[in-house]
């Protein structure tokens, strides 16, 4: 083996809580926490079998960390590369309103990782996993022919047939997003800018410990509230952009509405700029029904009306700057570490 | 963004037939093959969402494929990485027991890789997906820092505490194999010798279009038959070696009951150390009581027995040569394309 990956795998499962769990065949499940949720196989067999609740649908998501692309060795600690990878597959149940099962883990290391690099980077991984019932129940190991490749899948659950999907955004609806905006990109753009100065994490959390928006997704899909839904993974103006095409509809949004993040030291608030283009903040961005109402906080985030639904065959999305005029707003693509 | 993503995407949909069968939510649900799986939200949601049949648990793999760790692009047509690429996971679906629900795809390109290469690749995976009920219903795309990374995750079901799991073998049980081994390892040595000699895929179908034993794998969980079971893509040693662990036995084989994989021309039996310890046959390795009789074929496919379980606290495997003398089996790692 390239790796030394018998010793990986081990190393995996212990901090994952496998080894001292695992059972024979027949002698019953392994419960690892989770709404019901059974794990009877794991790290080990060919496949990872489980249980889901009973009346639920299963969801699946999976999401690429790959080094140079979604993070860099020297900028981020590998427990917070660990953490990221799977919070953007946590943000995606969160964002159908699901409750997470399961992750399974395909990792790809070049053959000169130092072995603590990769605990480190389980630990952060397996931490997040813990605090979100997402046990680390699989997944696969290979040599990598450069940079670190990791691969998250995430499997939820949601009951039958009522996931919130893009597509149900309707005229007249109100826009609103979770938290503030804008810290993720805020964060990039200061390492791009001065790459030798370390940033501190607990000035930019939605960068270097950003928190899956679980619980909300599910309250907001238990009360019946989002009418459409979206993890804001690509930035407001290209994830809006997605809620419009799939529901064919258009938004107006209001500049001054946009909750910006407040970062660095001494703090401020981001440039409008990051707050409508950057990706990576993790939030929630979802519609609700006008005849609805909306406390200011659930389940301790801030909640944020930003616009409403309109009609707009093009499903296109306007923007009402500070001083009453117009525009039309254009998606930028999230260029994660390019320069 | 880096690459044409919105044309790749929309090219997968429009190859796995989604773009003529997405639905509005609440519209109803896009049922897309499988046996009674219903796939209600697919490519272009933050999530897929999957209706596992009642009274079923769910299996979920994952296996990379990385561009010169598991195919080189000169000796591999893109069709072929692509069936070989899902042929990974479904195996894994296959050695429980399971049957496919959806396959989900991350890939990661580099910039300048041709469209048309994208195309065929994906042509190749969503072909073997609808022969075995195994539906492209979402994942992942990233620029690629370096080569083409793919990684595939098969969700399938078994009936609730019916998955076939590594650990069932018992001392006495028999051990058998189907088809024949060795094929896939005999077409690397050979492109690796002459590397600039085209083989003839039909000479070697296990390595350029590898059929998934689902069916074989389901009639044995079915029937209950087999006691233990494992797909051989690290290779009949180290794979027996994983049973024997899991399991906490031994166990004894011949030499001379293997069956050699024929390749070339002219046609020729493989060489033993071949059908030991060369990977990606997928073909399946089980165990079974010997209160149990087996056909010599099932669903088409030949079995053969190889050798017994035994009482080995030391999960130790021996091979009884031709000169009638035991050897200790070593597990050799599978080295893909090492030199």
């Amino acid at each position: 083996m390239p790796l030394p990956e018998k010793a990986l795998i081990a190393e995996i499962r212990r901090l994952a809580g496998f080894a001292s769990r695992r059972r024979r065949s027949g002698s019953g499940s392994v419960v690892l926490g989770g709404i019901g949720a059974r794990i009877t196989a794991g790290i080990g067999d060919d496949c990872a079998v489980l249980r889901p609740p009973p009346g639920h649908e299963i969801l699946v998501t999976t999401d690429f960390t790959l080094e140079g692309i979604h993070f860099r060795r020297e900028w981020h600690a590998p427990e917070v590369v660990g953490n990221r990878c799977l919070a953007r597959g946590l943000s995606d149940i969160a964002a159908m309103g699901g409750e997470p099962l399961a992750a399974f883990l395909s990792l790809a290391l070049p053959r000169d990782l130092p072995q603590a690099w990769v605990r480190r980077f389980v630990r952060g991984l397996v931490a997040l996993g813990m605090k979100y019932s997402a046990p680390l129940a699989g997944g696969d190991t290979a040599e990598s022919p450069n940079g670190i490749l990791a691969d998250i899948v995430v499997v939820g659950s949601v009951p039958k047939g009522k996931a919130v999907l893009r597509s149900g955004a309707r005229p007249g609806d109100r826009v609103y997003v979770s938290g503030e905006l804008g810290s993720s990109a805020a964060a990039l753009m200061e390492m791009r800018a001065r790459p030798k100065k370390k940033l501190n994490p607990r000035e930019y959390r939605r960068h270097f410990s950003p928190e899956p928006r679980i619980k909300l997704g599910r309250i907001l899909r238990e009360k019946g509230l989002a009418t459409a839904m979206i993890d804001l993974s690509d930035g407001l103006s290209t994830d809006l952009g997605h809620i419009c095409e799939e529901s064919g509809v258009g938004a107006d949004i209001a500049a001054d509405l946009i909750p910006r993040a407040r970062v660095g030291k001494p703090e401020h608030e981001v440039a409008l700029e990051l707050a409508l283009h950057g990706g990576e903040d993790y939030e929630l961005l979802f519609t609700v029904s006008a005849s609805k109402r909306l406390p200011s906080r659930i389940a301790g985030v801030p909640v944020t009306q930003i616009g409403v639904i309109t009609r707009s065959p093009a499903a296109s999305v306007l923007l009402l700057d500070s001083e009453g005029v117009y525009h039309q707003l254009i998606p930028h693509g999230w260029e994660h570490f390019r320069t």
